[in-house]
């Protein structure tokens, strides 16, 4: 069987299936819209910890925690921990994580990375590297600002389109079609019953109060590598024109390697273009003879309410895509509300460094499809 | 075939050659004891740009360029690119490669990165996800001071411990077994003959003057990956000391899951643990019960003439390890005078943000394992 379709998209030979999937967001995020649909949500975003930096790290470990304790034996069968974040030398994957001792590959795709670590982690699985193995990306709202733009001390104003860093992170099991003895028939966010114990317990937990019945298994059946797509952008405070384009390209790529139309899958989500880059994406393929207004999701939309919550055109980071998967739209495919989905994290390269040089902000997104599997369970 | 060695080793279904590879370096790369072994040697290390980061992508592209050059043709047929450098957020990379349009994993394993590439690579391979793609890592003197130490006017004083970031990059291009019709049987070095037409013509271009005769293809047979090994080292003017932990555990997994002992290899081969790094490792491993002492051999060690050059314990980086490993590596394997080596590039996991808050140095190790083919042509 030929796995390489078209120019650029793979047909994985089996599905490989997303397991368990958990998520651990922060205090801002858990007032928002989904509110009661994540695994864990922090009532302070230091977790108890000294830094931003820890804190991100503190939310990745939580996540990753969460996803053993739904299975605790796993923790010792996972051969693979595909991760990163948004941090210089990414530190918060680099510290959340070296206590599991797990081999590892450090992944970087800005905002994209949830969707590269679930592309590159489905291959393995399905080339028989690995029968299990864990993504997991975060982000953090005040080291993200720390990173890219001003100290939060400023009090600095935010322009109508900038988007606000997800505090937050998403983890997933991934295993091979035959690994079915592991999977426990769980609601989804029973782990949040038990906590963490690598977290601190006295951060305060809020209970995650809306069970969806888990009727099926779901899996990633296909996978769209992202390119760099550069239209020439600058402005760091308008990220989703920034990446529109590349979410553009890899859409149009998909649809065309895999000879699809866009009615094909129930929702097209993208990461965090927000609200100004969802506009420029569907203007963008409609151009292109693709109209996705109809089925069009983005996770940075979906996760704040932007009006109530100040941030204005949605929330962004490695950790927005991630709980969001986790959190909505892994369930909404696991209950068979959605079939099948193209899901693809959208990732701006730059660092302040590239920007205050006066440089471009070129665009990627990694593209999975998720499928509902009905038949499985 | 079960494909998953012990723990957390790989045996490749089928060996997956590295058909062509190129190294770039900078000036005093060049003025190091293997001067005639690259295939690019600039003359000024700012390569006509403004910037030390855009520095870095020229070298980054100049190798691609390089490899492209063996075989025009094989640019439209490169599937994936996987590539990383040691700048925040990658951009040297990001800007490096945005021009070529090919589907791009980013990665970061520190300067562990081009192990870490060459092992994804090949699985993707062995997989049959690709039947060629590119793997690229580069590291740049300036802009790394810049990232992680001082501004280079203050002049600080650097003590016998420390190494120095190389200024360079190494391509390669993989592929599967039966894509043979592409192997082009040049002489290393060869592409050296045309400059790039991408990296300005004016950079003066010294010409290589040893000419290593290819008989035998070279190939990729083993991977081990590297784990996030801690020792609580904080001094990040030794990262040899960060770094030798990691590269000891690496070693031990890799012997220990295909049942080998350090005779197997001709040579085993760190990245950048300079000569301080060395000596830790030799012990680490004595511990361990392993002698690699008349084996070992480290990257950093080779390519500059420490005493001479004012470099201390060695060179470092992502792209110590890639351009030696184009440049000195392969082409000893090509010619058969070695039958296999363990490569493993060796990564401390810092940022100046973990350094300034205290935070101690893990490191990672990224090992392949490199054989000559005698029987392939």
């Amino acid at each position: 069987m030929n796995k390489q379709i078209g120019m650029s998209s793979t047909q994985l030979g089996a599905p490989v299936y997303i397991r368990e999937w958990a998520s651990a967001v922060g205090k801002k995020e858990g007032e928002g819209p989904l509110s009661q649909l994540f695994d864990f949500v922090a009532g302070d975003d230091l977790l108890g910890n000294k830094t931003w930096e820890e804190a991100e790290s503190a939310f990745q470990k939580k996540a990753v925690s969460l996803l053993f304790e739904k299975d605790p034996d796993t923790c010792n069968r996972v051969r693979f921990l595909l991760a990163g974040d948004l941090l210089g030398q990414e530190i918060a994957s680099s510290f959340g994580l070296k206590d599991y001792r797990i081999p590892m590959f450090g992944l970087y795709g800005a905002c994209s990375t949830c969707g590269e670590s679930l592309g590159l982690g489905s291959m393995l699985i399905d080339g028989g590297f690995a029968d299990r193995l864990v993504c997991v990306t975060s982000s953090h709202f005040a080291s993200a600002e720390k990173e890219f733009r001003y100290p939060l001390d400023y009090g600095s104003q935010r322009p109508p389109s900038s988007t606000w860093t997800v505090t937050g992170s998403g983890a997933y099991l991934l295993s091979k079609e035959s690994d079915r003895k592991y999977l426990n028939n769980q609601t989804v966010g029973e782990a949040n019953q038990n906590d963490s114990p690598i977290v601190d317990k006295s951060v305060f937990d809020l209970p995650r109060k809306c069970f969806i019945e888990r009727k099926y298994e779901v899996a990633i059946t296909g996978i769209t590598t992202g390119k760099i797509v550069d239209y020439g952008i600058k402005d760091s405070m308008n990220m989703g024109a920034c990446m529109a384009p590349a979410a553009c390209d890899t859409i149009y790529r998909n649809l065309r390697d895999f000879d699809r139309q866009p009615g094909y899958y129930d929702k097209i989500i993208t990461g965090d273009l927000g609200t100004v880059g969802q506009t420029v994406l569907i203007d963008l393929l409609k151009q292109k003879g693709y109209d996705i207004s109809d089925r069009h999701m983005d996770c940075g939309i979906e996760i704040f309410n932007g009006e109530e919550q100040g941030t204005n055109a949605g929330g962004s980071g490695c950790g927005c895509a991630a709980s969001v998967l986790a959190a909505y739209i892994l369930p909404r495919l696991a209950c068979g509300e959605w079939k099948r989905v193209l899901f693809l994290p959208t990732g701006a390269l730059l660092s302040k460094v590239s920007f205050n040089e006066g440089k471009s902000i070129p665009g990627i997104a990694h593209a999975v499809v998720i499928e509902c599997m009905k038949q499985s369970l």
